[in-house]
């Protein structure tokens, strides 16, 4: 016999005519209490709805999101529900976790931590992808059909989710999302920690390596880029290889850079709807 | 000659095609430095623009209505300025300006107060309707139109501003407004503090007094009010003695309570895209 996860209500508040909702529960996989958000809009309280996941980037908790981007009213007018959950294991009394705004707390980089510091709490890779969903579906008017989403760190994780699960996810969209992260300082600096020193581990986590080996149902992943966004110019996120690994695999991938835009979520807040809009399409 | 006052930029970000800016400047009225918000729309690089201000609640900064409302989208789509200032002076070292939530730092209750500690600072009010259009018609493609809103105590700040300058704003909207503060405990709290004992000098700042004795262009008020917004539970907020003042003044109320909606950002943005679309309209 399965037992049900305990959810704690931590808010409600109704919101173009559904409700936002904040959820604490004990994560088996992550060992540690965990916060997400979720948006139920009206039609979840008469029909089950399909679910759009949005995971976060560096630094986030789930209330970036859920405050800052604007997306119930999109999902309110087309039906889905939202999912966005914290970043890492919070306050697991590691040595370090706190020490860097990239690595530990708020940084978790959706992997499954191998090395022996991290990998009884560093699960985020399976936190999101099976934890997560059992969660929802358990608990929620989900009707089984899911898509994927997310920002910087998040919209790394979002590509990798659907990329290393074909079938799993109806479709993916990414804002400025960390591309290649094994050839980034961000995710070396992420993936030496939580995977260790072999970099032949790394690939299993990075998207334009796994676009590279891909065979599954077509994605036609979305990506919209700022093109003011510091990260950009920094290296840090790496679109062009993305873009390219897609070209030679002849994976469809819309890759718009958004002049002017940064990578704040002024700029989210922007495209959000067009996002959903493609998410609910392909989720009909 | 009028000296221009100067400025500095704290922030610029691109959302939906214009641009969401934080301005400081040493404030004349206050005599200490204040940041505003002002969302430029794309518009307002080719024409002059109208000016809808928002007046936010207890506790809050300019950054609340900024990153929580989502009401650059409708802005944007409307062609409207939007400014939305801070909601009382900041560090004027006055003992016990920071001992309160709901009076001092972050409730100047856009009023000019005349007790002695309170005098020389807090004067939110002729800041709000004199000092900060001055910088805004000085600094920014405004056409010379306005109008205002806001929320909770600012909700109050926007009806008695356009109750007490008859034309100065073309149209005026609230949400969850203080609609008679002469007669809660916020209002009492904060007018005793600011004002003095003297009840009489309290009636040319509350809305439900300055609707009786109103003369001037038809203002027709919008009023959105949440249904289970506990400080109307509290009789904080008051909104039947407004509408009752207004319907023996004969003066046009839509006074809207909305079911299930709470005092939050959440309750805002559900509901900010009516009240640009009415303010645009009669901007036109």
């Amino acid at each position: 016999m399965i037992k049900k996860m305990a959810l704690t209500q931590k808010s409600a508040n109704k919101i173009f005519g559904g409700w936002q909702k904040v959820f604490s529960h004990k994560s088996a996989e992550l060992k540690c209490a965990m916060n997400f958000g979720v948006f139920l809009p009206a039609q979840s309280e008469t029909e089950k709805c399909p679910v759009i996941y949005w995971l976060s980037g560096l630094t986030c908790t789930e209330q970036n999101f859920v405050t800052k981007a604007g997306a119930q009213r999109y999902a309110a007018e087309k039906g889905v529900i939202l999912v966005a959950p914290d970043t890492s294991p919070r306050e697991c009394n590691i040595e370090g976790e706190d020490e860097s705004w990239d690595f530990g707390t708020g940084a978790g980089f959706y992997v499954d931590a191998t090395e022996e510091k991290w990998k009884e709490n560093y699960r985020m890779y399976s936190y999101v992808t099976k934890e997560l969903p059992q969660l929802i579906s358990e608990n929620f008017p989900a009707n089984g059909k899911q898509s994927i989403m997310g920002h910087s760190m998040g919209g790394h994780g979002a590509l990798i989710c659907a990329l290393k699960n074909p079938g799993m996810y109806t479709s993916v969209s990414a804002f400025s999302p960390i591309c290649n992260p094994t050839q980034c300082p961000w995710g070396q600096k992420a993936f030496t920690g939580y995977l260790g020193s072999d970099r032949a581990t790394w690939q299993g986590y990075d998207a334009t390596e796994l676009v590279k080996s891909y065979s599954g149902p077509a994605l036609d992943i979305l990506i919209d880029q700022g093109s003011e966004d510091g990260f950009l110019k920094d290296g840090q996120l790496l679109p062009d290889n993305l873009v390219a690994a897609c070209a030679k695999a002849s994976m469809a991938v819309d890759y718009r850079l958004q002049p002017g835009y940064d990578h704040s979520y002024y700029f989210i807040a922007t495209f959000v709807g067009d996002h959903i809009a493609k998410h609910a399409e392909a989720l009909k």
